[in-house]
């Protein structure tokens, strides 16, 4: 059984199902989630009672700008997650035509192609471009998801002017790029006609539970997506660990560097089982070979990662997050 | 200085300016949420780190549609807060025309417009009727916000049937109808051609900053809404703690006995004052008089109440939650 194009990873509950004799707990290698949050604070009762007040909500915004180089908080809208800014912006921000840089992150095209525009899914960098002919729309994720591709800061602003000049619109998912090495992102060029940027604090700091992503785009956009959003969109607790974690550079450098060692060792061991690394970030790793076998064999010791239909030899894994788990792995994987 | 008509109860920053030599902390009576929150215990870190697996997702509409007496959890769609629902409805199921019983939350009327359609403020609930016409929609809330207005089963079941037969959309917010005696609410009519029932889990619950509501209709547009938000567009900690508190009836029945009397408390209050109670809920009451003068006297002694800019005469009071609170009130209204 290859996954669907939509299946996600993180579904444990099928995985149960599935591999029914599997020892538990299940260890969920499916996701790109930093497996070792940010140590979460006994929370203040009122982040759960009181509506958020309009001042915490920008103080998260402020945050969010200085973590991510953007100039001002105006450039930012909060949203629950990621998942629910990837739903709307075909609604906000229509577009005829959309090109995706793909393989990549389903959800992305689907929504768009729900919403009614006409996807084209490319492969190439290079076609993106043309999607910005008649005020059309591109989108690539960078680093890219399942792969790990980059793209440079500086084809990534030459294409952004371009699509400008088009009057097009340019979405580049940032979701994975937190920590990343050299990868600053594309706030730094905001306020800018074209681009709108995709951050995912739940994946960085291993708290997708927590519902917590935002945009970031010229004021204008911003204020669009806030306004669609109404007040209280984000949870007070969401508010009061965004703030507090956003804030945290010495966690944020010191998570990076234990999770290039962890890819590093993850990637020796899957090049160890004869499977042939692809690429991949600090939260992933793509690896080829004879997946089906690799993810039966690991479903039935309770590991469970992701497949992909359209690519039936690709197999993704998140990385361990302690040394029960590493060695859960390297057991199955022998 | 009056309220504009979408200001929000619930902004103690714009308080604190305005009333500085006020002492803290601020007593916050301007919302209608309840006081005294559902005792949340320690969450499990799971419910922030992971993404919520679609069965605890599931479990919570169960949950939800037993509390509320609908049939099936097919037919609820849960979100981020009901003010999301409130922002989506219009471009969802866009209408050419709605009609709004009013005066009420200023919120509905706002959205419906923002998405062009043509609002129509009503003041008699059989006015709502003519709505229908052309597969236009009503909307009303009951209980009503501000004045606790109620609106017989008969009577609304009748509304839904010629809405129904019209094509149109009847969308009740049901906001404040839990912790009220005899209000089952509408949920037993679902299946149903014409309705869309809006719960607020955060105001019964005293649990705003969670961000949990639902929406309840036919399975179809349950499932647009939830289509509309994607997977995961609740927070684990909100499918956590709405699961368990859902279930909790001895909590709710404890809850709404307490708040009737507190409620009856705060009218003779408000009446030994001087004030006129106008009508309200278990979570608020509004009062009518000088209300310049009593919103001025609360401000400055740090009480925090609501006022309305197309009803200068009008004060909405939320109920204190503990017997410090009730001085401070009882002594600033002498």
């Amino acid at each position: 059984m290859v996954a669907d194009g939509l299946e996600h990873g993180g579904r444990l509950g099928a995985a149960r199902r599935r591999f029914p004799g599997a020892p538990e707990p299940f260890l969920d290698l499916s996701t790109g989630i930093n497996p070792i949050p940010w140590p979460v604070p006994p929370l203040p009762p009122t982040a759960f009672a009181r509506l958020p007040e309009p001042e915490e909500e920008a103080a998260l915004r402020a945050a969010a700008a200085t973590a991510y180089g953007a100039v001002s908080p105006e450039m930012v809208a909060a949203v629950p997650g990621t998942q629910l800014l990837i739903q709307l912006l075909p609604r906000l921000f229509p577009r005829p035509a959309l090109r995706v840089l793909s393989p990549t992150y389903a959800e992305h095209a689907a929504c768009w192609r729900a919403a009614g525009t006409a996807v084209e899914e490319v492969a190439e960098f290079g076609a993106l471009e043309g999607a910005g002919d008649r005020g059309g729309a591109a989108l690539l994720c960078n680093p890219n998801n399942p792969d790990g591709r980059r793209f440079p800061p500086g084809a990534l602003r030459a294409l952004a002017e371009r699509m400008a000049a088009r009057g097009g619109l340019l979405v580049v998912d940032e979701a994975f790029a937190e920590l990343e090495p050299d990868m600053p992102g594309l706030a730094g060029l905001l306020p800018h006609p074209a681009l709108i940027l995709l951050r995912s604090f739940g994946k960085s700091h291993g708290l997708a539970g927590l519902r917590l992503g935002f945009a970031l785009a010229a004021p204008e956009r911003a204020a669009a997506i806030r306004a669609a959003l109404g007040p209280w969109a984000v949870s007070g607790p969401a508010i009061a660990i965004g703030r507090a974690a956003l804030a945290d550079a010495a966690w944020r450098e010191a998570a990076a560097l234990r999770l290039a060692r962890d890819a590093a060792r993850l990637d020796a061991l899957l090049e160890g089982a004869g499977l042939r690394v692809l690429g991949g970030t600090r939260l992933f790793r793509l690896a080829e070979g004879d997946a089906a076998h690799w993810h039966d064999r690991l479903g039935r010791a309770g590991i469970l990662v992701r497949r992909f239909s359209a690519r039936p030899r690709w197999l993704r894994f998140g990385l361990p997050g302690d040394e029960a788990a590493w060695a859960r792995l390297s057991n199955a994987l022998i």
